[in-house]
């Protein structure tokens, strides 16, 4: 009794460590679930175990998946010549909302960084220019962060591409949709005057 | 399999309708628990399947227990005549924090509110009458918001207990610890100068 009670404490307080969320919406969070612990708390802890237990990467892309090929790399409707890279998984979501890029992805798991001591090896790169090879694929696009590293990164796989000869292209920079001049910060108006087009 | 990848988006849908979660910041905790699936992630999952399991309500004061009746209700090193009515669980967490009040607590589990048809008997008052008479109470202490709903069920609660006889007491208003004055509102000023004290 008294070690459930405790566990209702451990359960604030590992809340509490995840990304976003301090004590304070860790409380709330918790009694939230349970005011509903018969049914969403119940069902949350039920997925939750079941993701943790099933949850892995994909051996093509590094996707987040159930099986040891994700959805995306088994859709015989999706591109095959085209591989987008990008620099973790919630990237790899984010292009997939745009509804835009039908082709198979790569996901780094992370960028280069000498600060953090992160080179080729540890992301998943010697895995792309494997699969440049083994998928005849004729484009690459780097779909990595307008970051110093993740623009370092984008330099490093450009460099390590040049002898396949496959297209490696990136992501145009420019006003983002929506987005008014007046609050854009120097670097993207610069960005998008010099890759000004014709109306 | 499948099922599988739905249920990562089912548990990324199912976070973001937690309080003060969204699709964004649910999406990074579903990552941030899935890099950590063998340990953080599957630790949650197991607390939140007790929690929900275990947790109900005590039967005397209506905070969050594992058994009926709370550990504070149970502790014999707490004050008996006093009682701390509460709007919810969490107002009692941070009365405890506080760590200045050593009585027992009574949690309404809301406020009165004409516009929400919350009346008397949907909160736990007539619970509260009944404990007056029975754990014969000296104090009674309204740690109730200083909200319009929140001060419309103080008045309440102490009107009915009128008849008991019974201190009522409420919260000192003024000027928070370390609230500087330029940025309290003009409400908490006045409050404050109201009960001015004598240095």
């Amino acid at each position: 009794m008294a070690s459930s009670d405790d566990d209702i404490q451990t359960l604030i307080a590992t809340m509490a460590r995840l990304p976003g969320l301090g004590p304070r919406s860790a409380r709330r969070v918790v009694l939230h679930l349970i005011r509903r612990r018969t049914g969403q708390m119940a069902q949350l802890a039920g997925l939750m175990a079941n993701v943790a237990e099933q949850a892995r990467e994909c051996i093509v892309c590094g996707n987040v998946t159930a099986g040891d090929i994700c959805p995306i790399c088994e859709d015989p409707a999706r591109a095959t010549g085209e591989i987008c890279v990008v620099t973790d998984v919630a990237d790899l979501w984010a292009m997939e909302r745009g509804r835009a890029f039908r082709g198979r992805y790569h996901v780094l798991g992370g960028s280069l960084s000498a600060l953090d001591e992160i080179g080729p090896d540890d992301l998943r790169i010697p895995a792309l220019i494997d699969r440049i090879a083994d998928e005849n694929i004729t484009e690459v696009i780097l779909a990595l962060s307008a970051t110093v590293d993740g623009q370092t990164t984008a330099h490093y796989i450009a460099e390590a591409l040049a002898p396949t000869y496959v297209s490696v292209t990136g992501l145009a920079q420019g006003v983002p949709i929506g987005g008014e001049l007046d609050y854009l910060d120097d670097g993207t108006i610069s960005a998008a005057l010099r890759a000004r087009r014709k109306f």
